[in-house]
């Protein structure tokens, strides 16, 4: 239980380094007879994948998941999904210089710390590449998500500090950086086009739109969805900031503001973002993260190395200049991953036999 | 596993609803040998208490905790510990014509749409009074984060919209809304009586400051120590958005600026709030919680009831005019849960034997 | 995570010493709806009081049940049930004379070298009494199990040294050992006679058999059901062995016996004990555990006191002679547990739609 | 949670089918800074490899083990160690008759009544090829237990009807069976090639011995140390009955006789098996497995299709006439993987500061 594993019912467990031979992850509690290829897989693999804009790293990872267990003549069997992704253009000498250097921003020191031990080369465990794992487990999440008429959805909605106005959702496919306000957006590909220029980095705000989540989804107490979502956005590595709903602004409204009232034909408002309680209300979830900048910038930062000398560091190699928009769909494999388990969750503690509900 | 119990080795279950009997927890995975007493627990429920304040409800709850179990002459004996919180005061009649009403904001919908029951009492399991119990247990928690040089202190830095300013944490203490600004303080109280009299209420943000937290406490990926605080937090019934260091203004950030210097002295800022990578740098924590305003108000609303029928609905009874500042003892018994149990969890998977770090 | 909760889905904590004030349990995820009352509860631990024959202990323990909080209008809510017991009777000054001492066969020695402290009253946590919190969970258990049509049942096959023929299990309510062959119940009961008459103790060996287990039930790998019920037997104090089906003598026969054929009406023999490769096959479970005699006997034993020096020990105070039959509630209540865990993991991963198996 | 997934913190997962194309394991919660190496793990494999002698199967397996992750210039990381075993010399054709028929005394039937859907090639998940993930796994937990001074050995008491009478362990593993009676192992070895000329197979009993098992470990109740012993063991596929110290033959002795006294000099007897309570006494650990005979076997049997058809079934292709000896190491490894997790789990909840114990 050193944090590697999540979901109760769904548990997926993952493993592997930037630069170890691979990476992977199991998947343990899929439904089985679902159908399952690596092409569905792949598909979510290739919105994440590096290399493909001016923005992105230039690295080409391949990302080429394999199925290892798990699937048999195209279903799953109920037993557990073993994925893997081999590390391939996988080059460890540009770190050597790293090995004894702490990068400021990055778990480097605190890796240290905690383990007296890190792989300096490239962040090891603590990479942004090991989120290919999540959305590789996510994209098996949405399947089934899916199939129960569930849709999750991931857009920006700031970068490099340019908000995006309130915008048409079905817009974001139309810009690479899936913001829904085309103006925006084109605003924000200045930004980071001027941040790359000065060899810096931006941050943003995601937005994750869940649509057709069932009512009733969710637990009191400690394992709200909400708090779920929250661990689950909170736990990629560039997430400073969850809200839900009116969010951080919620704590300005009164009450009379806030509440959402209802009506014979539904809520007439989303401030509780589709959670009341812990419990989805039937309305869409509404889920904002904080994405603070990427730590690699090309400009000279004062650090230490390992034995606490002072040292001027220009970090080179391939990096992006902001998380935006490859880390959106590791956004939604995350939420993904709290729905589903969260349904499966449901499904063992509902009432027997099932009835309507009120 | 209903959501009901946190933590992995200092583990939480909380059980009771705000009109039955009782209220209580069972803390298993305490280690022995620790002095424990009654008043040792009571000292923290003190500070959640209603009735004390005119912006807090008048309910007498009396709040008396006992110890059944886990305790022998005074110390703890590593079994669970159990606390039991008795319910006085409990006028269930007042409820009684909420029965078939569902109140907005509230989770009342939504416990009908998972369970398909709920105790409408007071909002039973789902009522603020359940987190008496969690307090109880932080206050264990927190005698072991004491022994540990750790303290926890939460603050409150806005409230109905006013902001406090950079305040001095010390001066949080003197005035009943532990606010560091004094100033803002008074706009707060001028803000509260104004929102009571218009049959309103106010939402707010809460500041936690951890001092001593030692670095390498964490652990990377999915229970990073800042994604579990973010569970910890937003599990709270009133809280819609979590930030970490600098947080949702990270966002805004370019990288040059977000980063934390290291310098051979430590540390040159603290955009971080005291987390990478999801471990901590031992630097302090800094955690916002944003707060809803309390959904339940006097002024009327639109609602429906059980049967989709529409309702004009005017909440009587006891009620406070903002969680705050009853919300700051509730804050903090949630990081020191979390804490505590990532501090258990270190123990266990540290190297053999312990050595220096780095 | 100290040992004292069970199950994934329907989760189970109890708390509680011997003489401290009270015992409890707390239940996390059992369905809403279901009827339940605190006699539903009190029939099953009237099974396991003491005080009611000669063989079993004088002490009136009373143990009245009393539901705290889950419970609603007769009906459970899906939140935690929360049960307590209380202690009465309790004559802490009859073990002050142990304080210093280990008694041979106890949990005293192990107790100590564990959290260098222990409630020495009574075996504190260690006591047989805290399986009547376990008696009162199981008992919410059993109610689901009905509901699906499955029964437990245990009942004696051996006791000291008395083993019984096979008998018809009908049989087994008919006298107070619940041996299905009266001859040897008969024999049982002179055994016992002169056991307590040489102040000394016997074991003996419990037969559970479940009829009506769905087939499907279980898990692979680690948590197959039969291993589930083994940790849940051999987790009471008294239990030594567990054996599933044929069991030991398994081990003693070839391949061409052991294997139950199949045929279009079903199974031709039962040596699996209705569990295959860890899944239940619709054939009845059939397990067996292995009880040790009671530690605490009349006779003088050596031991030694905490400080290492030789001591003469004789036992005095109020104890039974065997664990038979108070142990028999005891063993169906954690086979129940493990059934409705398994019944309510099966219902969150089974395939969508749920369609005819084979 | 679907139960391929084995301890709190020191956590193991295994996927992987037997004709699949590899299969693996995840290990999380090893600390950091041990040495380890893929020679480390093989030489444990190499013990359960099959085609070594007569008895065993001759199918090739190779069983080369790679450690993708959590290991870093030779040293373990404190992330996720994930190895990988690749199936070679699979020739899954040899199964295609077995498509459509349940095998006696496997789990076919009950796969197919769970899941509704199996890997039919070889046994799929329900195979005893999987194990070789859990010695693998075995392995790195044997390695920390080495450092704390604890040896785990598993050797053959029983075969085919034969027992050991009362050798001397050291014998044990002069002969292949690791039988520690030279002549019962000449008898088990006639039995065996008997056994095979019948086209039939035997079952057995294994004794696991573990020296230097720290005094304290274990936990109360639920998770006693003998009950997560009985459920890694009873998690084999072969086992049928676990005992712990006299086991059965406890049933039939009086306390006077069962109860090992205890001198200023140690224990005077074993009969616990070297737990009281559920927590270790510092004795040695002695547990015993039931093996059952292999399901598959030469001789006609018979079963059905899975329309119900009556088959006579004679199963070809390359089996194993007993699991003994090569269960010993799956055993050892079971042994190991709970004794560790106990061990990282009392680190975390020993009292502060560690002192003396008595």
């Amino acid at each position: 239980m050193s944090g590697n594993t999540t979901g109760v019912i769904f548990r997926v467990t993952t493993w592997g380094e930037s630069h170890g031979p691979a990476l992977g992850a199991v998947i343990d509690g899929c439904p089985p007879l679902m159908e399952l290829t690596e092409a569905d897989i792949q598909t979510e693999l290739e919105r994440r994948k590096p290399g493909q804009t001016k923005a992105s790293s230039p690295r080409k990872e391949g990302d080429r998941v394999e199925i290892l267990a798990g699937v048999f003549e195209g279903k799953t069997t109920g037993t557990p999904i073993s994925l893997i992704i081999w590390n391939r253009d996988v080059r460890s000498g540009d770190y050597e210089a790293l090995r004894n250097v702490f990068r400021p921003g990055h778990g480097d020191y605190t890796y240290a710390q905690k383990y007296g031990i890190r792989d300096h080369r490239g962040g090891g465990r603590a990479s942004g590449r090991e989120t290919a794992s999540r959305v590789a487990a996510g994209a098996i999440a949405r399947k089934i998500l899916v199939r129960e008429g569930v849709t999750v959805k991931a857009y920006t909605v700031a970068l490099g500090g340019v908000q995006a106005g309130a915008g048409v959702i079905a817009e974001a496919g139309q810009n690479r950086l899936s913001c829904p306000d085309p103006e925006a957006a084109l605003k924000m590909e200045v930004a980071l086009k001027e941040a790359q220029k000065a060899g810096d980095t931006l941050g943003g705000i995601v937005e994750i739109v869940v649509q057709g989540c069932p009512a009733g989804l969710g637990a009191p107490v400690f394992d709200k969805l909400d708090a779920d979502l929250a661990k689950a956005l909170m736990g990629v590595g560039t997430v400073k900031g969850v809200e839900i709903g009116a969010g951080f602004a919620a704590a300005g409204m009164p009450g009379s503001q806030c509440n959402d009232p209802l009506l014979p034909s539904g809520f007439a408002a989303n401030h509780a973002g589709g959670i009341l309680a812990g419990i989805a209300s039937g309305q869409d979830l509404v889920i904002r993260a904080a994405c603070k900048p990427i730590p690699s910038i090309a400009r000279e930062q004062d650090t230490v190395d390992v034995n606490g000398n002072p040292i001027k560091l220009t970090i080179g190699g391939r990096h992006d200049v902001s998380v935006i928009p490859r880390i959106l769909p590791v956004c939604e494999a995350m939420v993904c991953l709290v729905l589903v388990d969260h349904l499966l969750r449901q499904r063992a503690v509902a009432r027997f036999p099932s009835t309507s509900v009120i």
